[in-house]
């Protein structure tokens, strides 16, 4: 997780959950062929059309996860999370992002509320500033133009 | 509900359900300063950007707004919805949308996951392609380059 | 809403609620090529074999079917209703149809216990008579004939 | 459990439930004077009418209604079930009318919708073609017209 | 099932269901040493006592239970019975117990209320006059004189 | 709706929902033979009696109960509402009624909380200052009364 | 609980509930200045006027509230009765209510249904006339004027 | 709360809760004209046949309640309770009971699980040897034999 | 049911629900070509690798299944049971299972877990020693091998 | 319930619940032999090695409870209460606890959270600064050293 | 995690996951004396014997099995996994099994429906090709047999 | 995770869960200025005055709390966990805790039952010894004392 860019004002944190390492390889009829670097790709245009940069991090793993919204305190200056399955389990993810003082935008890839029951609950959406589902990988970019606005 | 602009294959309905009408007047200090007729404007500009025009309508009545989706049939190459409180009750207005063969993006103003629990339930999510809550008026405009880049 | 054919006692209000009006035009592979009209053809049909007369009357609006109900008082001697979408939501058309003095028969083209969870509960079948689902358009013929029984 | 009429394209089971044996024997001031043998004259009439023919069948016992079911592969066209008390408690004849490959519709004398909690959720309807509710004896009349029409 | 003692007016049927069978010779530590026909012996006893007979029946068929029930229109008084299993979910028992014309109390050997949460439902308590649980087989007993005392 | 009276600080809107209009002429054992005209009278009686005027509207239509919130904005210093059926089934009004600045006032002819289950969750409750049920047509009184002192 | 003024005909029973007695010493940014005297002073004023006296009891002991209750039979000709946290949990009150035949008004100084959820359920509004909530200590006097309107 | 009668090992708690004090002149067409002495009388009678003795005691309190059941410890040899209203509320009741050492039979005049929902649950139950329901004041002796059986 | 193998300590009972004789004849493309008979076939073999020998019986009654097991009590010396439909609705074959001193293993030949929701709950789990479901018809054979490993 | 000890702002109520009376002797293997003397004296001296004092009082009777909370206002620092079984149903107690401006800790002799599910809710938890279970009496100890802390 | 045995298509992943790694040291009076050792050479000779081979990894952290199961797409042909804890809470695991396009098999050591009610609800189950559990170590055997069966 | 004290006798686990490394840091006006190397040098001090040492643990990763307690066994005498977010989603820890031989307490520094309703459930506190939540760090101190008196 290296950050090349720089200085927290200006920076916004790209964070992936569970199985989006996967993306574009698995069942591309459902998700399409991006890829996890073409997603992160995006996201850094995006930002740097609007003057910002990204850290990008990818991760299986919940507490991985909690330690990169961490770092992000002092670091950047807000945070774009896909939560894959933690979205819907995990309090301390949470927690950790409530816990530092950075504006949150939850983006999916699918709209998770044409799928299962236990998906339509999500507990990072209550500390969320915004919810962005079923946009595809655009909702990357539209998240970081609404932190972009804000900042 | 004029349609100024012309053909169905590049015109958006842009539809604001009960109490959107208030929008800039009412508690300003939570929903901001900007008016439907903002609103409007802005969900104007985003289409013309992508070589689309839009076609506006708010109503307080759940059965004017269904009516408008109907009218959409053959008109309008996609909807973009603020259900309002309709998101919440309106089995109906689901089924208007799920019955007219067009591509439908749900947007809400507010994120509707941080107030009150019976607005964490939407019937019109499980028909839409995407839902963005939160964005605040951008939402409009991203759901509007959403369905441009769909078309 | 006329009603050519005249005395309270013979004749049968044929309520339609929500989105029947595309009937026919939409998903044809679903339900049938039937239009609306078709269906009140079938009903006036019905209703002469057994010396009835129909009033029709569609509508998206929640408040003209209640304005409707109230409206038979004294000129119908029964309804036959398709309350769509406002079958599980409408409180108030429940009260309509039990504040006029009238025997409701409840009609639903598709068979909505086979449809998401929320179709299984309906406020009108508390206060109807009976109700038949399923049954395609042929439904409102089983219920006129059964108010033709009972009058 | 004879088959006078033939041959199973033509024949309709007619398959009446726990309880329905005391037809018109037990409080008659709320189902009627008809007796079990009353529909099954009205079944086999209407039936005739429609070129069709009945078998008819009823049992207290689960597992027989299960049996007859079974025995109606190949033999009959399709089945009219009147589950009475195992309509809200029998997965095993839900999955007995799933597994033989014939359009079934559900019959309930009384209006199930506007008595105990428990009676509102069937656990045949999910699987039946149609469901009709409070058309008194009338209702196998109906299933019986609208199985034929499908034939 | 025979009736060697007589007149409806002053016969009980004493209804025993699933499993009981078993008693006395399973689970001795738990239910004792008394059998099923111990329970009829006392049963006749307790009746003999208050100048009635009883007519006994043990069934783990459920349909052979409701057979029973109608079987006691016109011959007995009044019927006590342990539903056993079917307690918990026999809708068709319940309708067959509500539809004869006769008082019945329901008897557990055992409290089922101290025992698993589906155990503290029953389908019969809502059409019984009184329910005796725990009092071991007593309970038949002061069914029997409940029932003495009404008749 | 006309406003003779004048100045928003002192006129009441007092709003009637759907079904309302049959006061009087429905079930009058029931809730009595005063009609919509007495309770408008009574209405305005009781605010003449405390120097306030009132605005009268009833409306089948969700939507034009709406329109009417809206407009009362301005225009009149506090509510009474009889929401009827939509007590119970609309975010939308409730949306309408805490987005004006208004003191609101819920009133209920008879006591629903003696009535079905359903009736018991009012959407109006939670954003009203006080709600009354079961006071009969005196309600409105009692509401008008509680709205002048608090002015 | 002395009782000065007289026959049961014309006196009402006044009935506190639970942590009432701290009126007006509690909170009184909420709950105001008023102290259960002055409640009982205007309850006594509003009865005078219309021909009423009235008992008034306070305490915070469910059974003493219910032996009032049981004291008001043939003394009292209705009961008002501001249950407080009874309201939510106290069957055995309702029970009391019940019990004697007596008109009841339950009245609760605050809107119960914008407080926590458990205040949302009321075991005394299923067996009383009327129930106002959020009308302050005025709705012990529209209790009053209500009572001496059915007496 | 004297004991005349003597040791511990030969006396039942006779105990009855709230509301209970006004068996017979209450509502007499359910409950019968069997008084609370009447009760008790046939509780000492049914007691005295089997060599024991009662001590009656009834209260609205269910602290006093629970006062009486600890002194019950070490003088009584077990418990007939009928909880009135605290059946379905107290837990504090439900602990007191299971606190001392003694066999503990319920009783309902009534049968409570034909009542209200909120009737079918006991938290006392759960603690009680035997549970019965709907067999008037013949429960108690019924109670009182099953003690006797068991010492 | 014979059993022609003989002693109890090395004989199985395979025991098959409700629409199991339908095996290999109904939706062959979900279940494959076995029927029952190869099912037991399989079943036979299993247990003859090991020592042991089977006792096959299905039924669709219930209550024929409650016989089955309890005519194993001294008779065999484990059971297999796919109870079909049975498994979510059957306390009373629940209570045989646990009555008669054998182990049980449940077997279900497809995933209930993938399949409506009332499919994952299950009576007769809680008193099994295991579990096997979507196995297909291996799941006989590796019951039997369970049971055998612990005889 | 006498305060020999003086000044409010150094003293602490220590309320014990129903049932705690009888700590100590009843079932000692589970609660251990100390009685609530003991707790009372263990609470005198943790107190006093802090400079506080403490006044006791243990009631079975909820109002009593409600009393004695309201008695410590103005006369005591802050109150420890172990709710016994009044945890759970009271919101009267809880109400007379949030009514007065003091500190409150919750204490719990044994863990709750390892009995039933009904001791798993409180409502004093939400109004309580700090809530300690399964500490057994030094529960007590550690409310106080928390409350000298808070002073 | 190193895969000694060679090609994807013979290979088989046996996971298991948190507290697994305690098998056989941790309360051996319930799961046995077999560690995770033990079964994982139970494992591949089971593997072995039908031509296949196994490599198996146990973890504590839900992020290293999602981790393992992405790391088994191309080089194994179906999974074996006991989710341990994981079962009940995992979205995230789910999906990564789902993702990876293998069979998969769900084994559970002890019978987790005849434990705690939250051990009823697999997120697994519900993409899992079968389930088995309570067979002991055995399970995994019968899940690499079913697997071998399906290659 | 170093443990320079020495014997598992006298040594506990100090666990701390996630975000809990934020402590201080975090919202100080809500949490205070304590940090996560005061809560440990408290645990230290304390331990020491009762002659036991401690051996702090901070984790983001459920595994890595999980991994801890396993080390735990043969090495500590007892667990204090703060388990954070995963008290209310993680069987896994729970399934740990109760796996290694040793008494758990439970500490929550805020009291948990004043929040969101998610935070009232603990999968952790069915397993634990004692819950003491909301007193801050010094919950910690008692916690280890409690322990300390247990060992």
């Amino acid at each position: 997780m290296t950050d090349p860019a720089g200085g927290s004002s200006r920076k916004l944190l790209i964070l992936n959950g569970p199985n989006l390492n996967l993306l574009g390889t698995r069942e591309p009829h459902i998700y399409g062929a991006d890829t996890l670097a073409d997603v992160e790709k995006l996201a850094a245009d995006a930002a740097e059309a609007r003057g910002l940069t990204v850290e990008c991090f990818q991760s299986n793993h919940e507490g991985a996860l909690i330690d990169a919204v961490h770092a992000a305190r002092g670091t950047a200056a807000g945070i774009v999370i896909n939560p894959g399955g933690y979205t819907h389990t995990s309090v301390a993810l949470r927690d950790a992002l409530s816990g530092v003082d950075l504006p949150v935008v939850e983006v999916h890839i699918s709209n998770v509320h044409r799928r299962e029951e236990f998906r339509h609950h999500s507990y990072i959406s209550g500390i969320a500033e915004a919810v962005i589902a079923g946009a595809g990988i655009s909702g990357y970019r539209f998240a970081i133009e609404l932190l972009a606005d804000r900042l």
